[in-house]
């Protein structure tokens, strides 16, 4: 069910944008994963309107992934749950509650770019998603700028061992 | 997997905590689903640190479920993003999405009412919580006072449709 739909014009650019996300992340010492959400009703140009980072660490809430704070600003930003109309570009593969949540919120579309292997729920535990009673059924496609976004998660532990390693 | 743990002592007490939340869920409009979160470290009594409603509707937002916001307070409480010691009591079957935030924040157990035949992701869809790649396990106690749980929610979707039926 993974990769279903192809790269699309600008998912590059705008998991570029998600990738500037986790950039913000690796920054600020959370594991760097960011997110962008793009509303594009028919007939008007695509626009973001939420950009996330990681923030499990700064707000001590397992809870504060990239996608979950993106969700909840699009929704802010649409006033409304519903997110028609919108696509998420994450850097790395959605976990069990990430993909929960874009099925609740109804988000047309999802890109992502690495793989996660021991939480991803797309494809590394199977495809969540493609669980047939779910009421809403979501499109994906996979590794984008791919390379990029799997780099930083490794820089980021293996500046973490380093740094266990000093201390 | 679900019910491997019989039902504990206070239980349903606590159960009948959750409940009260769902009732304020049904007087707000809201789906009438309701938890609490209990810490129990060994050696010291049990206490209530969280207690949350279904508030989709009121906050616009698909994520604010009454276990997310159960789990956001617990962990503003114990300054922690690790529920450890922690019982969540939720009325109804958790979701994809809550289920993932439990295994995210390494809750300890889970106890709920009904069954939840359309989302239910510990025995309706599957039970998610039994993936074994998961880094964390959770006890699971299904059916405290199942009755009163569904009996809720059938009154609230009831009223939902006479209401549709009347406009």
């Amino acid at each position: 069910m993974v990769g279903l739909i192809g790269i699309q014009k600008n998912d590059e650019f705008y998991m570029a944008e998600a990738l500037k996300e986790a950039v913000k992340a690796f920054e600020e010492g959370e594991v760097p994963i960011g997110a962008v959400i793009v509303h594009e009703p028919p007939g008007e140009n695509p626009r973001i309107i939420a950009r996330a980072h990681n923030q499990v660490e700064l707000l001590r809430d397992a809870t504060a992934h990239a996608e979950m704070i993106a969700i909840t600003q699009a929704e802010e930003h649409l006033e409304n749950w519903r997110l028609q109309f919108c696509t998420i570009y994450v850097t790395v593969e959605p976990c069990m509650m990430c993909c929960g949540a874009m099925v609740l919120s109804r988000i047309k579309r999802l890109c992502y770019g690495a793989r996660d292997e021991k939480a991803g729920a797309v494809e590394s535990l199977g495809n969540l998603l493609a669980i047939p009673q779910l009421n809403h059924s979501i499109e994906v496609t996979a590794g984008i700028r791919q390379e990029e976004c799997s780099q930083i998660l490794s820089e980021f532990f293996q500046k973490v061992r380093e740094g266990k390693r000093k201390s």
